[in-house]
């Protein structure tokens, strides 16, 4: 999917000013999921999207963060702080903490949660992190 | 290493404006590598900085881009543009490759490398990507 724009909705709040973003892979496979299966990124974005976005954070469809061994992913990433990415996750199960870890993330000035404010979640899952520019 | 901020020094072009960041993570090992050797992250950032940097790049040490299993890790980042991370890197073979990409991602608007004009290194080796803000 890699070498194309895939940036697709937002939903959650307006997208400008200092907000977190939550980069959600909607066509991320996980390697336990049948072929013929709805893609587990889809079902990602719906869990995630599902109720209010966390304060201070908008939620956005993506299609691929190049993480494909690694599905489902997503990423956090905002002006100034660092940007995250995080794999291997289960919609079903980690919706939650994921949008717990999001607005710990937005509250945060650089992007770094105090490690045991970290839902377990972002402490085990980061694929990869890049500091601000 | 995660949780503390780990920008170290920075060589090449001055870090301001457009230009694009090179991150090199210093911390990085290589599961190959001997315990006791020297960084792979500190030979990789010598082999990348040993001669000028790419036009419009800037070159950017790091402790930990949370990629630890799969180091060496570098990252290529820009105002407006797709962050990339690349992993499983060596030091010794790729570093003319991940400064031809580096020159290329430069050039791009958006960060997004046409295929063809992609090293080989940087089609292979992608660990994640993030859209822009």
């Amino acid at each position: 999917m890699d070498g194309r724009d895939g940036t697709l909705v937002e939903t959650g709040a307006e997208a400008e000013g200092d907000l977190a973003t939550l980069s959600v892979c909607v066509t991320c496979r996980r390697a336990d999921a049948p072929p013929g299966d709805r893609r587990p990124g889809a079902a990602m974005l719906d869990a995630l999207s599902g109720g209010p976005a966390p304060e201070g954070v908008r939620i956005r469809a993506v299609e691929c963060l190049s993480a494909c061994s690694n599905g489902c992913a997503v990423a956090l990433s905002a002006p100034g702080r660092w940007t995250y990415v995080y794999g291997n996750l289960d919609p079903a199960r980690d919706a939650p903490d994921i949008l717990a870890g999001a607005a710990a993330y937005a509250a945060t000035p650089d992007g770094l949660i105090p490690w045991r404010e970290r839902p377990l979640v972002l402490r085990r899952n980061a694929i990869a992190r890049v500091p601000p520019l």
